[in-house]
């Protein structure tokens, strides 16, 4: 069945789940960014997991069209009132404070202050999350009731934050395969507390490389841990000469909440990735939402750019956006649950399986049907469901192997698991039946 | 927005549909046949407003498989009963006549008379249009509740027509436009007392010719003016060496019914023309209909027979045929709305900015997106839903204009609005992201 | 209308319904199977129809992947009780004994003979039909009511039935036509008493072959009679450098039962026979059945072998195993229906007709329409329903043949049904408006 059809049989879907929703614990109080301490800190995290390279890249470096930014550091921020207590505190919540806020220090009026003030009328008890990444100015985020609860008066409005030269940090970990085409697995690993959004994606990432470093397989694996767009940006500017060999690519990102798995189709739009991921989504029998491409998302806006048109889909639960928990405080840990992580985990190692096993096969007795049942192939007089499942298979394999049609095309043309294709073509390989073809560019 | 969007943003719909309401109304008493002096005062009419040339092709020149016929004048038609009344009377109503009849002057009984007489026994009350153009015979229409009250006895039958060597008379007006490449507008003129069909097409094309005359565009338009079937095909015999040179052309008829749009693809059925218009229709949120190609209906029978097979499609209200008042009496002007011939050309006018503006741009900086907050093209925070649309817009722009794609393949793509992709594309090319390509076949 | 389409206007549906069902109940007792004497009869019985040839082919010859197996001979088998009471005759019903089953002759206990015995328990009152030709084994089916009857106790255990070389026999006819190039109709003749499958596949060919030789076709037929699956298999092998010349092939079975026709695309989806038959069906206006290929069920597998990969579709009216009385003793004579077995025989030449009549045209006067009034060709004033057809389809005709259209090609885009597009080419031809170009691989 092959080495990642070996990790899917043994994955305990119940224990993976439980111990992936504890790293989010785990993972959350930290203030990430696009650059600084927290976004590293997450870094060192998934080195206790796998042998992770971080890369720092200087601020200032031109990255395509982009220049990598100062890198932002937080120390303290309150909204004090007169009495000097703390009304909006950045220590209760990282949310409070608009990312990349510049430092400030001042007493205002709150009319004064209002501008820099963002809530959410209709969900008041939450808080927003705002970013200022390329525009130079500070806020503050609270929920529409803190603000409301708000008296007239002065303010001291603190942000203790230094925007300095220094680096922009992403993780980078290859598993060598036997061949150097690769598959890029890229998640964002610069969101503050948010859990779906994306510590869901920095830990099934985690261990999906963690369970496919175990053993040697087709493909190389490209795993990236990187802040959301300009990290890509940034590895793709210095990258540009391994670019030839990303065959597949995912993008993974809220892949925790309770809703249904999604894929948003590569630019391409017919790319072997797409394929893969369609007929896993298919053959599940599960609710699932197929999305054509469109530029706007998460990095794969950027792999799919024109200019490099990078074969990489994104998979995601809920689509960003399309939950009103997205981008505020109720995106917390018990938002995302531990059988939507496991099962994403197992999804993405499903059609990883496809792509690693995916191939072309030649009918070595291409003439009528071979007589199977001179084989052992055969079920016995009113075989089981199962056994006529698996001879169905092998016809099949047979019919179509003709040179023209890989394991997936035939799965698809039979409209069965990809998995019981291949199995069947395995036992007819045994059998000299059939003679796998060397892979190819659209296999 | 080109100069075919100014148009479209200046149309004063209201006033628009009340004039050319008004100008069928003047236009509906003659009566217009595929030759002769109704025709050609039709012809002058147009000639208020745009500077149309009338081409005359005298009786007997071989067209294609046919011959330019005899030319029809009619003088008086009458059946007058014994007492010398005129029960049935072409001064009452040009459709009593049968167009093209031949001249006659008897006395018979109804039985004998009967047989050139027809009705429409199911609308009682309307009088049928029919024509006799290549059959020399004689013959009147009238409503069935006229031939019910017609006591027997002898009648007096004469139609004063006269069939003669004349000629056959169209007019055709040529808008000199950047490129030799032209766009066909081509509607029929003959019909007599019959307001939708055509003299909707009439005003709306006048109208359209009028509106396009005032500014340079990048095609050349050709307009026509001519008799159903054989003016299509004395012009296309005529005229073999132009029909390299269009590009793209629309039959216009039927423009002025309460009815949905409608479109009838060309025989190439994908051709440019094609898509535009469905793209508009679709775009615009209305009902509306999309035929196929036959080889039944307006002058696009013969721009699409398989020898000339030109990208011609036609548009309409409802379909001709589909509904009662088609070829009957009452087809008069209160059958016919100024909003609707308001609509119709302002769909005209849709399509034609389509064809115009539509192009590939080859995108600059095609290596990941570029940062468009850095040259004031993206919105500050929380911007509103029109920025947002632009900014997609601005984004598909950039995705796609790899130099496969044109604009109108953008905005399908992106399931937006021609107009909002093209506005996108401007402001992309102004500030150096976007490089137009020169204009081609295809695009 | 051709040959093809004077056998349809011809056929007396009621006559040949009850001749046909008539044939089905005198062939019904034999008792064939794949080899053997009630095979041969059953082909001298079609001898009496049709010259054909019968091959006889010896035990052990190897045939692709395959062996001829040795011949089986069968004249008596039973289980009786120990009084002597035949309680299980294959006298009574020859699907009583295993088909294929070696002789044995022994006494044993119910719990012993058990393992060979096979019965329907949802369906107590019929018997199962079984076969073990690769498999040399021995059993008995019956009535699941009868074997809840049978006490416990020892029984007289017989099959007087020989396995010894001999040969495999199967029946071919050949009908020579004006092209060396093949229309091929197989159909298997191994089952025993079984009405739908297959007798009414054996009956329905054998009219359709006698039918067609009464004439000189474009096409060569070639006329299969043979054992399933080994039957194909050998007739492949003895033939291959016959099947270039397929052009088009059926497998018919399951002709009789009462529910509407299906159609089981070829393995090429798309060839010549797929859009015939997919034609014929949808403008026949019943209720049909159009299947996907798939690598199971009649000699369509072998045909469809991915080394031949010939362009062989089968037809059926209800698909094999979705009856249940599929493959057991209610597949009797009275399961099928005279007017069905009649209604198939039409549908195969209807489908016949299109593939002998089928061809491209080039249009003689392609600029613009030809004037067809002129030519007598364009109804009067008012014409009929029917003239209104015959001109559309002389409009279709004459806009399609451009070379590229053949006549199903525009029968399939105007929505008309083949015969009444033939018909308007054939009178456009004998006007000299089109001229049928040769016949060619794909028309």
């Amino acid at each position: 069945m092959g080495a990642v059809g070996q990790l899917i049989a043994n994955l305990d879907v119940e224990d993976t789940g439980r111990a992936l929703h504890q790293q989010i614990r785990d993972l959350y109080p930290l203030c990430r960014s696009i650059t600084g301490e927290g976004l590293r800190e997450t870094l060192r995290w998934i080195q206790r997991s796998i042998p992770l390279e971080v890369r720092e890249v200087a601020t200032g470096t031109q990255v395509l069209d982009w220049t990598v930014p100062r890198e932002w550091s937080i120390r303290d921020a309150y909204i004090a009132d007169a009495a000097g207590n703390r009304v909006v505190d950045f220590k209760r919540h990282n949310l409070h404070v608009v990312n990349y806020s510049a430092p400030i220090s001042a007493r205002m009026s709150l009319d004064e202050l209002r501008p820099h003030l963002y809530t959410l009328p209709d969900r008041p008890g939450w808080i927003p999350y705002r970013t200022s990444y390329y525009d130079e100015s500070w806020g503050f985020c609270l929920s529409h009731n803190q603000l409301l609860a708000l008296p007239d008066g002065e303010y001291d409005v603190c942000i203790d934050s230094t925007l300095a030269d220094g680096h922009l940090s992403y993780g980078e970990y290859v598993i060598a395969g036997e061949s150097a085409e690769e598959i890029l697995v890229s998640t964002h690993v610069c969101h503050p507390s948010l859990a779906n959004d994306n510590l869901s994606g920095t830990v099934v990432a985690t261990r999906l490389a963690e369970l496919l470093s175990r053993d040697r397989h087709r493909y190389t694996f490209r795993f990236l841990f990187i802040p959301g767009t300009i990290g890509s940006i940034t590895w793709l500017a210095l990258n540009k000469p391994l670019l030839g060999n990303i065959r597949h690519g995912l993008v993974l990102a809220g892949a925790g909440d309770a809703g249904p798995l999604s894929y948003k189709r590569s630019r391409r739009g017919n790319a072997g990735i797409d394929r893969a991921v369609e007929h896993v989504l298919r053959q599940r029998g599960n609710e699932y939402l197929i999305r054509d491409f469109e530029p706007y998302g998460y990095d794969e806006r950027q792999y799919c750019s024109p200019g490099f048109n990078l074969p990489v889909g994104n998979v995601s639960r809920t689509p960003f956006g399309q939950y009103p928990e997205y981008h505020t405080s109720a995106d917390d840990p018990d938002f995302v649950k531990a059988d939507a992580l496991a099962d994403s985990l197992a999804f993405c190692l499903e059609i990883l399986h496809v792509l690693e096993s995916n191939g072309r096969h030649f009918n070595l007795m291409p003439e009528g049907e071979p007589q199977l049942g001179r084989r052992g192939l055969y079920g016995p007089i009113g075989g089981a469901t199962e056994a006529r499942t698996f001879q169905m298979a092998m016809l099949w394999a047979l019919n179509l192997s003709d040179g023209s049609h890989s394991l997936l095309d035939i799965a698809e043309r039979a409209g069965m698991p990809f998995g019981v294709i291949y199995d069947a073509a395995e036992a007819l390989t045994e059998h000299g039946l059939l003679k796998p073809l060397p892979p190819d560019q659209d296999a």
